[in-house]
Formats: structure tokens, C-alpha cells, sequence
């Protein structure tokens, strides 16, 4: 079987360095790159955290650093009460050696698109901010998209507004350029990642694996819990950023729903909202699959088989 | 112990019409009016229903005509898709003798309030026009008013876009009157109806009652539930307007959480959203209580006992 | 000659009392009635500007308070900056006796409406509420009104933000409702009033007629220069308001072209903007006359025949 | 004396086409590159339309295509009503030999910006997306501009919709990305180009110089100028862009006036209004000098200079 080509564009952040983890050895995929994005910390800080969680796995792709602010909007939002100083406390990492790829990221998602056969699919994890300016820059990488598996939104309740999710809030312009691409759209939203809360018990659970990635996952998901426990008073952190790498894997566990899904920018108070058109109420036809429940067994029995694979 | 005064003011509909069946008649309660509004169709039928409602049931309360469009927005909303052609389709009625009283609405808020001392709460189950409409033209009343109890909103998916719910979406510049009016609210959103799902054997166990009311009950929500199925999918009709009744009723049938609410009035896709704040992002003061969590048990047991309240 | 009937609906406002001087006397007009609203001071200070102008000049027309907040928005915004703390401030008045009418002035719009074979024309020259709450409590009265000649808004500059006018600022949810009633609306605009400018040499040449009029118009335009002088450096006050009664009594002193006018509502930095398509870029049937050039030796003839009406 | 350093960032179209004339040979000038933008046309027609005015004139500079599409909106809004089929519509153009220098637009201006010592001026003529996407690409740009000389906007009428003018419009989150930038802007609005209006006796004055500038000057402005009186009613055509050329060469032919100047992203209807606050109502430093009077002697002397210079 052909195993699905990806490019990781992403945040790291907490759970997209678990994403990270499991998008790079797992045989149903292969991780052509991984881009660099501002959002849970600033470009400089999440390019950093990117490079230290492949060189402590021995992941050897390209790591290329992309867009440091919003397309349009003023200010960067970061998410440092969550992440923290570093946007990756807790694991300590060993001097970093590996480089950054001289190229900008939205040159290597644009180079690496065209010149694929149509089968690459984007896996944004982080702001849409590097997918959107590639879309911009060179109109012709859209119809060389195979699908956009993304992290983002909410069509209940968003965790830094009212309306909006992070990822969202912070560059929507972005994402108003990735849902109105006409590219096909999977969206991960809090909706679904509120489902996937890491419990103690499923941190010792990893640990016990015992190598190198379940002793990361352990320290990050330790310092992740506590942030989230602080913040949104759960238990456990939501694995937000891993579930596009699970239903990649198998997408049996993840139940979705085709919804009509449109990005508000032009409110100040909903900015970032994702109006996901559950009911169909708009009657237009869907350029997206909403996911809405997750088969939890099978989810982290699908975490647990990616930290496996490490030794 | 002191009954309750209220005033109800709604757009009947059919479960208008069950919130105006359980508020007549308990004994905590005391009805000092029924004010009607456009909305689940226009003022000429939502007033006639309500006529016939209390004639049918021997509801001797004032019934006035209050506004017949929204406060702003140049089109009212109906949902005739809901309610059918009368706005209240199922029951026949017998012919109607019942008179409106010659009061306008929102002066019969005004005029009942300002006389009051300041122990009326208000129970609103339809758009928000009337009680804006009083507000604005005598804003001495705003400090009269004990609580206002709604029906209308949403914190997680609308009915009527993916934003927006029907009360409020039909009259967003009037909620967002009552909103920042500065009174305690108590908002029955979508979130907490959709656990009020009238199933058939609910509609069964009322009907067996075998009065009047019971048997109004039985035909509304025959009518109301096939509507409900075909729109939204639901085997049960969800009893909207009735958990405002039930919580001033009980209060513990209904679990609330303070939230600080906002309405969307200047985005065309968010138009009426109610910007609950559950997670306190945005750090204000709460302003509502959003119910979040209905007792079902306790809900239809007070629904059953305001149905038996009648011979 | 018919006179034509007419109702004012103002806020004085300096240049509001000199379109009631203007308005109360000419045979032209038949001024059926003066009600306040708040705007350039809050509606206790208006009204009893409005009883001290008609009784100081002997006007006897009822003079109805209406409302004292706008509409939707939170806040009201004065113009204490021009008019200062009386909204009146300059002339000096002996003791008030005349009272107001006990009609709220929304209902006395209504009912004179109502009562009237569809000849009256509204005139009214501050923020609109009044007029949108008589069109929202009682749409009977839409047709009944002959043509509503107002002072509001702007195709070019705004004065209270770059996009606004203050009368359409003050309460833009008003003007909205009024430009989609779709009755004929003529308007006088700071494009127009801001060739009004009330010159020390007018102010002189009005003075000069002698009677109380004049020393009313003198006392009140020498104020208004100097807070207009001091606010947008002009060195005459420009006379919004009279602008309204000059063309009711000799259109050919104002050159008008039609225009589709739109209110913006939905923007937080264009609020109250009176999008008036000049160019007909939208291609949609004109809904106003908007005022664009101003004789200004007939306009200041007007105004000094009005002047010596008096005696 | 140094010779002011320029990017012509441009979108030919007629007014652009002088643009580029004028730019190319002033002594004043040096012209560093031309940068096209989609606008007056597609991005294929005003690349070509670019190449074709610089082989004809014999202008020798890089020519590098840039975006082809707004950074956020859907839809590219041209004026092919205004420029033509071609965009340049009128003069006939020798056979294409000239070619695009292969850099992307937006890297020739990030490269040119970064390997400059801060004394380059920014002229676009066109929307400004190539400018606001270089400044996201590359943050660091921005301090390398020495100033941003363009031409947008209106403080009084727009020409696309009441609200705004065609380079704001096609591309408003761009051109708030540069007024938030922090450089110091020079802003050519309509308000000061419908003051340049090109009339017939200016077409036959420049024609009589009687080189091939001369020649394709009038070419031009005797389409552009057919155009205008369809579209507009205007006698002559408004000489939008070449007005930033005439400011750079000579400042005194223009009064400028500093104010806050902001871009309205979040209406509907006021989309791409700049507002500009010309009474300081909002109390904020100013970010841009907007020009509201032109010299129209001395202007069209420095347009007749720089034909002069062509032989």
C-alpha cells in the first residue's frame, strides 16, 4: 500500500510535538516536511520547539520556518498560558544541532506541491497563515491539494472567545483563503479535540512504553494537563493537534459530518467563529467534514502504536 | 407564600401555548398578563392563538397586541415551517369571542410595571420587540423589572443559521436592548430546550390526564413534533417556551451557570448570536444565567402538574 | 395657497430653535406640533429648550417630549461640545410656564398621523428615534406620511467620526428603520448645511431687524460660531436645521439629486454612515433626494423673512 | 543631488501606463523596477500591458509579476469598464519581445527592500496586495521603507461603491496591512486625482511635443478619457496615478493635510472605505499625509516635463 504523503505545517506547542511524533514513522505515512508557523508561541520559538522535538527522535525531514505574523491582522496571539515561556515546557532537550531548511516554508509547501502528482495532503496544525499565503503567492498549488486535514474551529463553544478557537482567532483571514479554496477540508474542532482529554491515567499509560517518544509524550502531556487544568479546570489535557495524525491513520476513528463551514472576519466579536452549518439550515452544499465524535479506544490505541514505533 | 407576578409575553406557537397553559393556573405563579408579539408568525395570529388558547382553557388574563415587526431589521422572521399556517396548527378551536384588550402591549408592560413595586418578573418566549420597545420608550421601568426569564439562544448550535437562534435572530437589535439593560436574565437557550424533547410516550402520558388541558397538550404537540422530525431530524419536539414555566416554577429543575452574555448585532452571518462567555475568556462580569442542564424528570413531573391543575 | 402641514421633530440645538423660529410663522407651513428628542442635550434639557424658544417667541403648538435614549445603542451621545450645558447656551430666558403636551411625543406623531388624510410632511433635524419608534409601534403610519425632509448624515465628510454625522450617529438603528421605510425622504446633509456657514455678517444683518426674533437669532448664532470656531475652525456656525424649513418653504433654494441611501449599522468604525450612492455605482432606484448645493442668497433671504415675521 | 529611489508598484491601466512614463527619465527619479499587480486588469494583461509601455518607451528595468489575486477576498474585482478589454485598451503596441524578469514580485521587492540602506520609496498604483504580502512574508522590510507614496482611497466619494475606491477595494485587507504598517504614507485619494482631470486641451497639448511619449500619452488618454465620461459623466479622465510621480519629482504641487487614516475590513458595505479622519474627531496621531489640493499649473508642467524627456 502506498503510504499517504503529508506536510505537517504546525505551531509545536504541546500537541502538535505528539503530532509530530506520530506523523513521522507511521507506515501509512510519509512526512515530506514539516513547515513552521506563529500561534502557540512566536515563529522564532515554535521553529525552535519543531527542531528540538525531530532531532531528539531522530526525525530527519525538512524543517522549514514560515510566516511570524497574521496575514492581515495587527497582533500575533500566542498562547504562552498554555504552552508556556517556551511554547514547549517541560521536556528538557539536549543542545539543538539540527537547522532549520534555508527554505521559507511557504516556498517549500509551494515548491513540493507543484511539483507533486496531486497527492499531497496539508495537515495544518497551527494558524492557516503559511497554507493561505502559499495559496496567494502561487494560485496554482490548489488543485495539486489532495485534501487539508486541519486542526481548527468549533461549531459549539470557542476556547479563546465565545465564538473563536485558537487557531482560527489567530490568523482567520487565513482561514477564510483555506474554506473558501474549494479544496476538500477535513476540520478537527474542539468540538471533536474535547473529546480526546489525556487523563493521568492515559499519560502512565504511554510511559510505560518506555522509549525515547513515550518519555517525551509523558513530559509534555504532564506540563499540558496542568496548563489546561488551570485554565479550563478539565483533568486532562484535549490532544487537540494528534487527532488529524489518527484519522490519517484510520479514519474509522472519527466520526465527521459534511457541513456548509464559513469564517467570520468581518465581526469584531465573532471573529474566527466557524459557522459550521450543522442543520444545513443555509442549504448549500458542504465543503467540509466536520468531525463530531471520537472513538476513544481506538484513538489511543492509535497514539500507543505510533509511540511504539519508536525504539 | 407570595405567588410569583409575571407577565408573559409571547408569540404563540406551540409551546408558547403550553408556557401559557402551565403559567395560568399554579399556584406560585400569578399571570397578570399575556403580551404577544410577532414572531412564530405574524401579530394578527399570534394574538388571535393566544385568545384562543385562553378561551379554550378559561384563561381570564389580559391579552394585548403588542409590536407586529422587529425593532430594526426591515424583514420579521416566521416559522411557519414549524408551526404551520396558523402558527399554532393541530387544534381546532371553537369560535373565537375573547377580545384582545385595547392596551398596546408595550404600554401594558410600561403601565403595569410602573405601578408595580418592582416584583414583576418578565417571562419572555418570543422575540424580544415588546420588552425592547418598553424599554426604550420608558426607561424608568428597566429598574422596575425583578428578572427577566427567556426563552431564545444558543451557546452551542442556532436553529435558524448556524449562529443564531429564532427569538433572538428574529429581533437581534431588541435582545441586544434587554441584554445590556443592566436586570437579572435567565436565558433558556437552545442548549437547555433541546434536552426538553416532548417524545411521543411524553405526549402519551399527558394526554391520558384526560382534561381540557391535557388533551391541548396532546394535539399541539402531535403537530409540533412531525414539524420538528421533518426540519431537524428529532423524534420529540423540543418544549421551548414551558422550561421558563418550569424554572420560575422549580428552579432546581434546571441548572444554570453565570455567563457574561453578548448579542451579535453588527456581523450579517453571526446576526444574533448570544455570546455566551462559558469558559469566562473574556473576564467580564456575568450578566445571565445560561441554563445548562435540564432535570428531565423534574420537568415533565411539573409539566404533568400544571396539566392536572385544570378540570 | 394650501399651507403645508408639518410636524418638527428636533432637539434644540441652536440651530434647531432658528428651524423652529423658521418654521412657526411663514404661510407656507403649518406647523402642527414640536416633539423633542434627546441629541444635542439629553431630553430634559431639549424639551425644556424647545418650551423656552416657543414661548420666549409665543409660538403655541404642543410641544411633546418622546425619547430619551436611542434606539439600540447603550449610550447617548450629546453635543455638549457645540451647544454647551444647556444645549441652549447664550440667550437668556425669563422664567418657563408654558408646560409640555402630556402625549409622549411618539404617540403624538401617531395619532396626528392617523388622523390625518396622508398631507403632513415629518421634519425632523436630530437623531430619528422618535420617528422610528412611531413607524415600529404603529406601521399604519408609514403611508399616511407625505415626505420626511431631515437634517442627517453625509456623502462626504462626517463631523462626530470620519464616516458620521451626529444625528445619524446618535442612533444610526433609527435612521435605518426611517431610509427603508420607504417613503419619500429628502436629505439635508452637511455636504449641504456646511454652505450654511452663519457668518458674523449675517449674524449682524439679522440682528438688525430688531425684534425678538433677531435678538434671539443674534444671541443664539454668536455662541454657535464661537463653539464651532473653537471645534472645526470655521469662522460661522454652519446652520444645520433651518436648512430643512428653507426648502419646505422655496425648494429652488437647494439643489438636490437622487440617490439610493443606505444606513451602516453593522460597522463598528462606519456606524451611522449615510451611504449615498452619488455616482449610482449599486444601480438600485434612488430612495432620497439628497441636498447637494445651497443658493445661499436666497437661503439667507429666507431666513430673514422668517425673522421679520415676528413682531 | 541623490536621486529618489523608487518601486513603481503598479497595475497598467492607462493612468498607470503615465505612470511609468513619467517615473522612468526624471532626473529626480530612479526607477528601480516596475512590480505588477492584478487590478486594472488580470494579473496576465497588466504584466503585459507593463512590458509593452517599457518597450515602447524604451524604459529598462526589471518587470516582475507578483500576485494575481487578493490576499483574502474571492473575487478579483477589475475595470475592464474603465481600462478595457486589454487593460490598456487604445494604443497598438509593436510585437512583445520584452520579457518578465523571473522574480516573483513580492522577493524582488523584499530583495531589493534588504539590500538597500532604508532609502527606498514605495509607489503603488494599484491594489496593494504584492506590498502588504511582502511585508507578511518579510517582516523586516518594513523598517527598509523610507516612505509609501500611493494612490488609493477617497475621503469623501467613492467610486466603486459610495463607501470606496477601486485599489482599496479590490484588495482591503492588503491595504490595511500597509496603513497599520507604521511607515510614513503619502495618500494620493480620489479627492485629489478627480482634481487631475485630463481634458481634451490637455491631451492636445501633450500630443503636440509630438515623441512617442507624446504620441502614446494621447492614445491613451483619449480612451481612458471616453471611458470616464461613460462611467462618470466627467469631460476628462481623472490622471489617478501619475499624481504620486508629480509629488515625488515636485511636493509643492500638492497640499497635503496629516490625518489618522484607517481601512474599514469588517463591513459589508463600507468594505475598503479609508478613513481618514480630516477634523481629527478621534483625537489619534496621524499615520498619513492625504492630499487634498493639487496644483493643477505646476502638475501638468511636470507631466509635460517628462514627455519632454523622451525623444
Amino acid at each position: 500500500m502506498d503510504r499517504r504523503k503529508i506536510i505537517l505545517d504546525c505551531d509545536p506547542g504541546h500537541d502538535d510535538a505528539v503530532a509530530i511524533m506520530m506523523a513521522a514513522k507511521h507506515p501509512k505515512l510519509e512526512l515530506l516536511g514539516v513547515t513552521v508557523v506563529a500561534g502557540n508561541q512566536t515563529l522564532e520559538k515554535t521553529s525552535r520547539n519543531a527542531l528540538n522535538v525531530c532531532q531528539h527522535l531522530g526525525i530527519d525531514v525538512p524543517v522549514c520556518a514560515g510566516c511570524g505574523f497574521p496575514m492581515v491582522r495587527q497582533k500575533q496571539v500566542i498562547a504562552d498560558d498554555i504552552h508556556g515561556e517556551t511554547g514547549l515546557d517541560g521536556p528538557v532537550f539536549a543542545p539543538l544541532t539540527k537547522q532549520l531548511d534555508p527554505r521559507h516554508g511557504v516556498d517549500f509547501i509551494i515548491e513540493t506541491l507543484m511539483a507533486s502528482d496531486g497527492d499531497i495532503t496539508l495537515v495544518p496544525t497551527g494558524p492557516l497563515t503559511n497554507i493561505a499565503m502559499a495559496m496567494r503567492r502561487e494560485p496554482k498549488i490548489v488543485d495539486k491539494i489532495q485534501e487539508i486535514v486541519l486542526m481548527g474551529g468549533a461549531y459549539q463553544l470557542g476556547n479563546m472567545t465565545p465564538a473563536a478557537e485558537f487557531n482560527i482567532l489567530a490568523d482567520a483571514e487565513a482561514a477564510y483563503v483555506v474554506f473558501t479554496s474549494g479544496r476538500p477540508i477535513v476540520m478537527m474542532g474542539l468540538d471533536l479535540t474535547r473529546q480526546a482529554l489525556c487523563y493521568p491515567e492515559i499519560v502512565d499509560r504511554m510511559e510505560k512504553i518506555g522509549n525515547k517518544a513515550a518519555h517525551l509524550f509523558a513530559d509534555l502531556m504532564r506540563f499540558f494537563g496542568a496548563s489546561q487544568k488551570k485554565v479550563f479546570g478539565w483533568a486532562g489535557g484535549p490532544l487537540h493537534d494528534p487527532t488529524c495524525i489518527a484519522y490519517l491513520i484510520d479514519p474509522t476513528c472519527i466520526e465527521t459530518k459534511e457541513m456548509y463551514t464559513e469564517i467570520e472576519i468581518r465581526s469584531e466579536k465573532c471573529y474566527g467563529r466557524t459557522l459550521c452549518d450543522y442543520f444545513n439550515t443555509q442549504h448549500r452544499e458542504p465543503n467540509s467534514k466536520v468531525c463530531i465524535k471520537l472513538d476513544q479506544e481506538k484513538f489511543w490505541n492509535i497514539v500507543e502504536e505510533c509511540i511504539r514505533l519508536y525504539n
